[in-house]
């Protein structure tokens, strides 16, 4: 067998999340259609998380076996043709033996984008968390700091969603305002060597608390210390996150 | 009576555009229902200019005569509540007795989008003209300048929906490479004392045939001078279009 993986970006407005359910469209079962189109095999992938309904991304990687012939670049090009609209093929390419999409991942990269300001953005809309506030982005990225760094996260995971350890290493957490036309949009990028479930949208779930003036600029280090979800934020909504990159280091 | 002109946004992707039409959804049907919510009159109200299926605006004037009693304010507050969340009203204000947003124009600044590359970027799609080829924006740039000034623009006119006369200023055409994640998007904006039917996108539908190489930069000029629609390149689509603003003076 050979296997292979691929960098896909989607659109997840029209999805049901990532991973394939009976009757539902999600992004998997539109990938696996479209693999079984083009090799005429019925192939299971694997991506590197499995984004929420509303969630989207530039950069998802996903693996697969197969024992199409066909060069990476007649896949990529076939592949791409052959996905919905909202779905795009950017890179094929080909994996070691026995790789795994999410087992063999050392490091993700998300963006979420938050439209602040008095205003609502017609265009963002789909793409974007509106909070009808002035954001005060400085001080969200000071609290911020407190993040970065080896933690138990158990305070930013969704209850219910437990993995064995809640300790990840936040590698880089920053946030920039960009100006728009009819709107400014904030962009929250958050990187870590792995994530808990919902821990991006919790994350800024709490610091738009400090953002909009609520808390403290000390809080969010206070609510990580105390391991407890009840403590953080509200979630963000889903359509404000994008999953940019996957790294395995090749 | 009292006479009031709005600015709106919207996202043309779900119309038929904005004029009213029996049992399809159009923008100007959309904002009269909401000035009836609102007011609870049935007042018609005249665009500027009336935008195709597919087409968007960032701010389309508009102008209407009421009785109501609101202040500008509120107005728009309301109106905006009330418009669905693809139309925003982004301001009202007071306007001269018989102020018509079609007769009254003095100019108006329209943006074309494209898409270039080899790429199709997913989350432009709706918003751009995808065009599968790397443009030359510098040679189109050299090319339009021909276009700039007082002309009759009878070859970048619609057959079959003539105005009285095709003369019209163009008083600038500016083309700006943006970069992207995904993809660049050039930017093609045109801005005149008037406009005729689908001017603007054949003049981009002109301008990208230099882009791709397939005309010569001087082409453009002698299209102009012939006075001929069917020596013109094709009418780009409508979904890449959006109306920037229109001028009154005030």
């Amino acid at each position: 067998m050979r296997f292979l993986r691929l960098t896909v970006a989607y659109d997840g407005s029209a999805y049901h999340g990532w991973q394939a359910q009976a009757d539902l469209p999600t992004v998997q079962e539109a990938l696996e259609r479209a693999i079984a189109s083009v090799t005429g095999e019925n192939v299971r992938v694997v991506g590197s998380g499995r984004t929420d309904a509303g969630v989207h991304a530039l950069g998802q990687a996903v693996s697969f076996a197969t024992s199409s012939q066909l060069s990476t670049d007649v896949l990529r090009r076939a592949l791409d043709a052959t996905t919905p609209e909202d779905i795009a093929v950017l890179d094929v390419r080909e994996a070691p033996q026995g790789f795994n999409a999410i087992d063999h991942a050392l490091g993700k990269r998300y963006r979420y984008v938050v439209q602040d300001g008095r205003q609502r953005d017609i265009f963002a809309r789909g793409h974007a968390w509106f909070v009808p506030h002035r954001l005060d982005e400085s001080a969200m990225q000071r609290a911020a700091t407190a993040l970065v760094g080896r933690h138990d996260f158990k305070s930013f995971e969704a209850a219910g969603s437990p993995r064995l350890s809640s300790v990840r290493t936040v590698r880089d957490l920053t946030i920039e305002r960009r100006e728009g036309e009819l709107s400014d949009l904030l962009h929250l990028e958050i990187e870590a060597d792995g994530f808990l479930y919902n821990m991006v949208r919790i994350i800024v779930g709490t610091l738009v608390q400090v953002g909009v003036g609520k808390e403290r600029e000390t809080w969010p280090a206070e609510v990580l210390a105390a391991r407890d979800r009840t403590l953080a934020g509200p979630t963000a909504p889903p359509q404000g996150l994008f999953m940019l990159w996957v790294d395995y280091g090749w």
